[in-house]
């Protein structure tokens, strides 16, 4: 527990006590009680700070009853596979503190749609979003499930095919489902990758066995199971050649790496706000064509059948708004951030590689993902290792988690030493250096062997 | 300008910064560089902290570049008809701020589903959800739309009818749309209150004009137009005798109100979390009975043709997880208060009547909604009084928000004089009178009668 950490949480949450009291007083200041609350909870700061200063007084536990602090992106290194991408800047963590109230983001609605907001500039952010990817037009969603949803709801009918991946992630599988599509899966074969001729070769064998294109092909730029590269570029031109739009999915990719859905040949570009682009959950994007535009962000038509009420100003598939508040407004304040990033994604995979590098120098550690990595995701395979070292070990599996968690290394899953998945994502080289350390330091500790 | 309040945010800011430097440091400890930062980080608080006891200094203007700070809950008093029951409980501002990165949610998920995480205590907010609206089995979703689309989703076949009201809000009609359904509306008459009466003669005529029952009945226990209560135990009632499930829009009772969905005889609840459950949007709740839950919440049936890879336990129409992160956190953070003001409600209906009398002494100021008042929401019409103003006010309209705003009072829809809307959700005693106050004052310094 960090002295410091906890007492910064402390007077966060003090201030946020002092806030409280000026959304209870009148326009005209303070009453005399409420003054003396003013200062005492000034006081209580004070001496807040004071301990935080000299590192003392006792750490706080709690965010409030039953809810315990969550310190694991302050006090330890967060290697969990899906929430490096996700972190907050300090930027939408301040935003979110201004901007946390419901409906926050409607002072200023004027035209009833959120992507015409002006104040704050919601509208410019959603044209800058589809620069940023490279598409025409772009919205937010709550969460890249959310986009893909919208574009198979807009596209399928009952019985349609989609092509997905045999890595595919559930939420595709889902938006399939309840879009009355059926599925059909592109072979990754024994590289894990999903290559331009493996997804002709399955649109061939839809035709044949079902005398019908697929109408829609989604596919992962990197996949959540591996972090693998798939050729979204081949998959591109193949979806051209045939005519079928394709959807491209960049949970793991807009937000970390520069995309564009033009060169890539997509249709479709979704992005994931809490994966991939420093955002709260749920929230995501997505953008699309001029061509696709008017399908998928067309215009509502039903209409009373008393009254002849009919919100043509409103989007079915979006269902009217969809960030009101503290998700869109974190997406915004971590964009200026993350459009300078993405331009840092090769140093980023260069780190993931210097990490599998020494990761690997422990005998019978293995990469299961393609190597080197093109990716901070990677799943890593340890049975010849620390699962051996589990087998006879009191705490089972679960003696790795006690070593790292020793170390301030958390975010693995918890008593998994057989195949299991990280993600370096942000970390900077300090601490790639000492992650990398410190599992040479665990495996030298149980005897294994260390090239 | 409240200084105390802009050096709050100040503050608050600051000591984000502060946090950061954690976020970016080694388990082990800051670094001489980090050191220094850190020193440097809290002489910067504990200026500004002086700066607030003192109520002096620059006040900020902005959360960082381009983000104007939103301080109309701190320098206003806010009657925004949509935003009061939104407002963030101060537990759910902290949850926030420990919990806003992306998938904070998630550190502890065994399961791979939200409503079975532990720890946080996801599960139990889930079982205490469905127990305070009343029903078996109770989903987190991304505001109610979210809900409805769900419901509709999951009941609607092409054609079939749903009964709203002619009051409806415009997304009820959208989660209509989206799943091919059509739309009848319910008259509520000259009283704009929809009886169940009128419920049982709307379904008679589609029973004789479409040969078939509605499929579905959605309606809203008070509506967003004029905040009129419904009939919805009779409607419930009505319902049963034909064997319609009937969907309760709550987006307006739960959370502020106390709500039992079996009482009333609703198959769904439906509530959103940003505009009655002081919680971050989109969020929201979807509650059902047990007879309804295995449509609803049915699980994934879809399959991989190669992998034969399949989700269980993953429910299509939630699209596997819903809230992961922030959202829900504040839902959970808000939820013990939120259970204690709904016990409230009496006094707040008392608060909304006192200052609509008063409103009312300024004479051509009218009530709109049904009077006496049965809810916070309400339409008055100032055709007579204000907009008289207006017509030869060079500031036109907007003369009556300059008013306000210069009294401390935001959220009416900026230069509207006519027929408009406001909300007195959880203002105390001391602000509703100041409220009525200030707009006799204004009345008076115009030369309008009060009676």
């Amino acid at each position: 527990m960090n002295i410091h950490v906890r007492k910064i949480y402390e007077a966060l949450f003090a201030l946020e006590d002092l806030r409280e009291l000026y959304r209870h007083a009148l326009p005209t200041g303070l009453d005399e009680h409420e003054e003396e609350q003013f200062l005492n909870g000034i006081a209580h700061v004070e001496s807040i700070i004071r301990e935080l200063k000299e590192g003392k007084g006792t750490p706080i536990q709690d965010v409030s009853a039953g809810l315990e602090l969550r310190t694991r992106e302050e006090e330890f290194i967060n290697i969990n596979p899906i929430q490096p991408g996700g972190r907050l800047t300090p930027e939408a963590r301040k935003a979110l503190i201004a901007y946390g109230d419901g409906y926050s983001v409607c002072d200023m609605c004027l035209e009833g749609r959120l992507d015409k907001i002006k104040k704050p500039p919601v509208d410019e952010f959603h044209a800058d979003l589809a620069d940023f990817v490279g598409m025409d037009e772009a919205r937010v969603v709550p969460g890249a499930r959310r986009g893909f949803q919208a574009v198979t709801s807009a596209l399928l009918e009952n019985g349609d095919i989609v092509l997905v991946s045999d890595l595919a992630h559930y939420t595709e599988f889902l938006a399939v489902e309840l879009a009355g599509g059926a599925l059909k899966e592109v072979p990754s074969g024994p590289a894990n990758i999903i290559t331009s001729e493996a997804v002709a070769a399955t649109i061939e064998r839809v035709k044949e066995e079902n005398g019908k294109l697929p109408k829609l092909i989604m596919l992962e730029h990197f996949d959540y199971s591996f972090g693998n590269e798939h050729e979204v570029y081949g998959v591109g031109k193949v979806a051209q050649e045939y005519g079928i739009p394709f959807l491209y999915n960049g949970a793991y990719s807009v937000g970390v790496m520069p995309v564009n859905g033009k060169q890539i040949g997509a249709d479709f570009v979704v992005g994931s706000g809490h994966k991939s682009m420093a955002a709260v959950a749920p929230s995501g994007i997505l953008a699309t064509t001029a061509e696709w535009a008017p399908k998928v962000f067309r215009s509502s038509l039903i209409a009373g059948d008393l009254t002849g009420r009919s919100f043509g100003n409103k989007e079915p598939e979006m269902l009217g708004c969809t960030l009101m508040g503290g998700t869109v407004l974190s997406l915004m304040a971590s964009f200026p951030t993350i459009k300078e990033r993405v331009k840092n994604w090769n140093e980023e995979v260069e780190k993931s590689n210097y990490f599998i590098r020494e990761f690997v120098r422990i005998e019978g550690n293995n990469v299961a993902s393609e190597y080197p990595r093109k990716h901070t995701l990677t799943k890593v395979n340890t049975r010849e290792s620390f699962d051996q070292i589990a087998k006879t070990h009191k705490r089972r599996g679960y003696f790795l988690s006690d070593e790292l968690k020793e170390k301030g290394i958390v975010g693995e899953f918890a008593g998994s030493t057989r195949v299991w998945k990280l993600n370096t994502y942000g970390l900077s080289w300090a601490r790639i250096k000492y992650l990398s350390e410190t599992f040479i330091e665990i495996a030298k500790k149980y005897g294994l062997a260390v090239r």
